[in-house]
């Protein structure tokens, strides 16, 4: 017999839902730990003889299952957290939000709200997320800080900010911080140019050019509003989708945030190429922006991941309450109650976004290889008992609060529901003092 | 200078929001609560030389506000939460729920579903619930236990079950339950026939006539599923609704649960009765019934009251979820972002609930002569924070989670989230065992 194995961490939870294989649910069975990355899934009998652990967690009461990826976001908008709701997107971006940006945003700001939502994101379950936002280094600072995984959206607009000056200067900028942070296993780049309304061809035909050299993503606002179809109809003669097409920007490489309006030839399009919609339907309600056509992107099988888009527009960035209204949502517009079933949920939180972000071979489920990003969920309370079925728990009656431990790379971000990165009584006060500041300005 | 009166409870909060009047949210005051009710509300700095209180209260970093009233559920049902998922409402019903019931529903299985149901409401920051199910007394004994407040429904079929042999039973039954119960001030009772597929003409005749004789309310699914609807109109030649009006049932003593399908001339039918709607959003789309015209109601000036329906077809009962649902979905479905706004769906989930239980001189708000029935909910923590507008972050940034005091008649059921009036574990250990006995069932 083999001396047992010295490995980093055990953890020992009543139940393991590693989303892939579909459906499996393991009991009595262990997760081992070790530089981390999963280095084992095995019944709990058979540890003692193959693995010596520094470390174990024994979690009596709870699920472990993939960390929550939220697929859009813009982390530093937890700032401006329920500074304007009840209108919609286009007097909400032009009357509240963007004067609130030209005014406040800055690399402290980012930094800040920032810290603020990888701490409401962590204490959610939330591992990654996929950022769409000003000064990307100053994003690139707290995600660090909170030890979190993010993928950083290079923003380009094509008009002036604090931030540039111009498309160019948007690109350079973007391109300097991609090359500042390359190395870093736990941080990503990806282009992210704002939407079809704010950004010409030109810039398009730029990024699509640096895009092919530097083998670079592009995640884009598109379809979210009735309004911008029109627009663009008045404006190109084509909806944005067929304009994106037309310049080649379509391709797996492709991340459509909302894609609330599209007709079937468009759901045919995406699928033909293999984009992928990060489904953001709290945010897409509370900005009446419409209901996306979920069920019809899955029949096409189109990859479809969720958001929570920005805290200014939600007010929440919680993946549990994504994952649930995801479901809840599309049976009710479909009228099918089998057309996004739980695990369908739980997968488009998990696989389907690091699918998107093309890290499904490092996130997204649990399997010997993959990094060790991980989240524990107790199902022993009132709220979520009795338990006939693990994953509808997951689902439909547990939620963020139920969430005990959290861990990226196989560091402990979350233990015992305490962050353990983050200093939260720092984080609020920086919270307190943007408010005041926020407060000031529009008094 | 008159001596300061000495009364009960003086809570002083960071804010509070008493829904009456609209709008007003008061800081720097104190409640005065006394004999259960609300005695006062004044400026803190008065509060000293007109109250001796016994006991006081300060938070800090709460918002105080009415409890939250859940117009619909099944409290029983929550120990078969997730029993059975995904699927529509007929086979739903049809192949799990009822097959389950007859198996198990008892007064036992009643009383300790609903003890869980408490346990759960009460974290959550509801105060009072109009349920619908068997063995009321069952219930009124676990809502007792609890110190919540209650309107009971005296459930009629036109089918055999275990609590009752056919209609006449039913009837008996009920109004034996009302009679045993009344003069307990938190408790009511109302009849509750399930459905217009479930109940016959001549049983709702009858309801009519006691309803009259006795000045009981009548609760009622209707309009839940289209199905329901083309199988009246198949039957009975009309749709449920018109059915109900021709036998004279409509009135301001009806609350209909549900209302997803209805016309422009069934909303008027149920404006000019003056009757009531409970809508359940997230139950209406898990079961992929609908999504109810609630904005269409509104501007009808139908009152709309919030209900979770029961944790089998949830999963959760959680009026925060519900408020937050409502409000996202009224704006998504009409593509108007101000169509429900924050504090319309606070006052759906307080005083409008109050009026549809024809108890809104009692509950509902925060009003001097009112029971006190109130709750503390926390905004200081970073799900939270910055916090711009205090009604806002009730509906769409805080949640279940955050309530840390819950109050009934003036008597504390919550205190820093934790039970006061029932026994956690034991509630949890009922709740295993049926779990056992329901699976073994099924297995």
């Amino acid at each position: 017999m083999n001396t047992p194995q010295p490995v980093d961490l055990l953890i020992a939870p009543q139940w393991i839902v590693p989303v892939v294989p579909r459906g499996l649910v393991l009991q009595e069975h262990a997760l081992i730990i070790d530089a981390g990355h999963i280095l084992d899934i095995l019944p709990l009998a058979d540890v003692r003889q193959r693995y010596l652990p520094r470390q174990s967690h024994h979690l009596p009461s709870q699920a472990v299952m993939p960390g929550l990826i939220n697929l859009h976001t813009h982390a530093a908008m937890s700032l401006m957290r329920g500074l304007a709701d009840d209108i919609a997107l286009m007097p909400w971006l032009k009357e509240h939000i963007w004067p609130a940006e030209h005014a406040f945003v800055s690399e402290a700001f980012v930094n800040d709200g920032t810290l603020l939502a990888c701490a409401e994101m962590i204490r959610g379950g939330t591992t990654c997320f996929a950022d769409m936002y000003f000064y990307p280094m100053a994003t690139a600072s707290a995600v660090k800080q909170a030890g979190m995984r993010a993928s950083l959206g290079l923003v380009v607009i094509d008009f002036p900010t604090g931030y540039a000056a111009d498309a160019d200067d948007y690109i350079n900028k973007g391109l300097a911080a991609r090359d500042a942070l390359s190395g870093i296993s736990t941080l990503s780049t990806i282009f992210a140019p704002h939407a079809p309304y704010t950004v010409g061809d030109r810039t398009f035909e730029k990024l699509l050019t640096f895009s092919g050299q530097l083998d670079l993503g592009i995640h884009v606002h598109l379809h979210e509003t009735q309004a911008e179809i029109t627009e663009s109809v008045a404006q190109y003669g084509i909806r944005p989708l067929q304009r994106l097409a037309n310049l080649g920007l379509l391709g797996p490489g492709l991340i459509a945030a909302h894609g609330v309006h599209l007709t079937q030839t468009e759901i045919e399009l995406l699928a033909e190429h293999g984009c992928h919609i990060a489904h953001c339907p709290t945010s897409n309600l509370k900005l009446a922006s419409g209901i996306a056509p979920v069920a019809d992107l899955l029949t096409h099988a189109v990859n479809v991941g969720l958001g929570t888009d920005g805290a200014a527009s939600n007010n929440r960035l919680d993946m549990f309450g994504e994952m649930r209204m995801a479901a809840l949502l599309a049976k009710g517009a479909s009228g099918n109650a089998e057309v996004l079933q739980a695990w369908r949920a739980l997968e488009m939180a998990t696989l389907n976004a690091a699918q998107a972000l093309g890290l499904d071979g490092v996130i997204g489920s649990l399997e010997i290889g993959k990094a060790a990003d991980l989240i524990a969920v107790d199902l022993s309370d009132v709220e979520t008992q009795p338990c006939f079925d693990v994953v509808s728990h997951l689902v439909y009656a547990a939620g963020r609060s139920e969430v005990t431990h959290v861990w990226v790379e196989g560091r402990c971000l979350l233990s015992e529901g305490q962050l353990t990165t983050l200093d939260r009584r720092e984080v609020l006060e920086k919270a307190k003092l943007w408010q005041k500041r926020l407060q000031a300005k529009s008094m």
